[in-house]
């Protein structure tokens, strides 16, 4: 690590210390869906939170049996990349396209600041979560496309109406939790029949 | 379990989804101390994030080996009875008189949705971090403690000021630290140093 404070090599501990500090700023980073009352939109920290709790309440209900905390490790550091990168919403297809270049660059950077064997081991389950082969990695995704579902639903379909999404869109969006979790999917496609039935999707 | 929807008691599944639809809540319950940039207060379930991001960066540093992923677990669900029994702001000694009564009452109502196995899991792990015995409870109670002092000091010390509070009163709140980690307790007395030397803390 190149890192020096007042010209001294900075302490594991302190390596550490910055990088835990930095990742205060993902809950400055917002996404496009509402929290469940409506209120306000969701910041990526809070989220994180979520789907973490998701796992540890829901972990049985994987396609194959998981490492529940490697799952929640996973989706503790999975968007630490938007501090840099910005979340990036998923039908947004003109975003999506430099994502992967913008995401890498950022995991460089902010996974870099750690110390050089924790900066690996969470690089490395970053781009677990993201290649979506293990079942771990699947049931993660799996909770990560299911719980904006209940979100958006909860609060009334606003970020699905005020972003003109339809069905078709969410299903492409949604079908890998099938990969993931029959269970969360067959709830998946009723959430989506659900939101189609009130207006909240187009069709 | 008493939970019904439509006069069919509810599966496994459903009273999980129920729990974790009621766990979006804590979204909305605001702490006392500001996130790093000043912006704007902290919420509940973003701090229970940056927690369990701590203790899985900085686990190393406890003074006795810990289970990580227990701690973790502890740390995701330790505030969720915030949601019916409010964040009491460790510095006001009225309101945290009656504090153990309502969050018995909360953590009761909030776990009780899970399934039976569930609820009581949760139950202990909330009942382990509140005792601050087991090494992983130390831990946790130490992050959950030394991690505001970093907010505070990044922040520009703007919780402390508005609210008057004195070194006296952070030594109190901060002194269990060291019964989690050393290494965080002696950052700790050197971040209350600086604090005071800045005038954010009155002595």
């Amino acid at each position: 690590m190149s890192a020096v404070l007042g010209g001294e090599p900075l302490s594991r501990f302190q390596l550490q210390s910055v990088f835990v500090q930095e990742a205060d700023q993902l809950k400055g980073v917002v996404r496009r869906n509402y929290i469940c009352d409506g209120d306000r939109l969701e910041n990526t920290a809070e989220h994180s939170w979520h789907l973490a709790l998701m796992v540890m309440t829901l972990a049985e209900h994987a396609n194959q049996p998981i490492n529940i905390f490697k799952t929640i490790q996973m989706l503790l550091i999975h968007d630490l990349v938007e501090i840099d990168a910005g979340d990036t919403y998923c039908h947004d297809l003109a975003a999506n396209q430099d994502k992967a270049e913008r995401e890498e660059k950022a995991a460089d950077r902010i996974f870099g600041l750690l110390p050089e064997d924790q900066s690996q081991t969470y690089y490395q389950l970053w781009q677990e979560f993201e290649a979506r082969v293990t079942p771990e990695s699947r049931f993660a995704n799996a909770v990560d496309r299911f719980l904006p579902l209940t979100q958006n639903m909860a609060a009334g379909g606003i970020a699905w109406r005020h972003n003109r999404v339809s069905k078709a869109q969410v299903m492409v969006r949604c079908r890998p939790i099938e990969d993931g979790s029959v269970t969360l999917w067959h709830q998946a496609e009723s959430i989506i029949d659900q939101a189609v039935d009130k207006g909240y999707l187009a069709t």
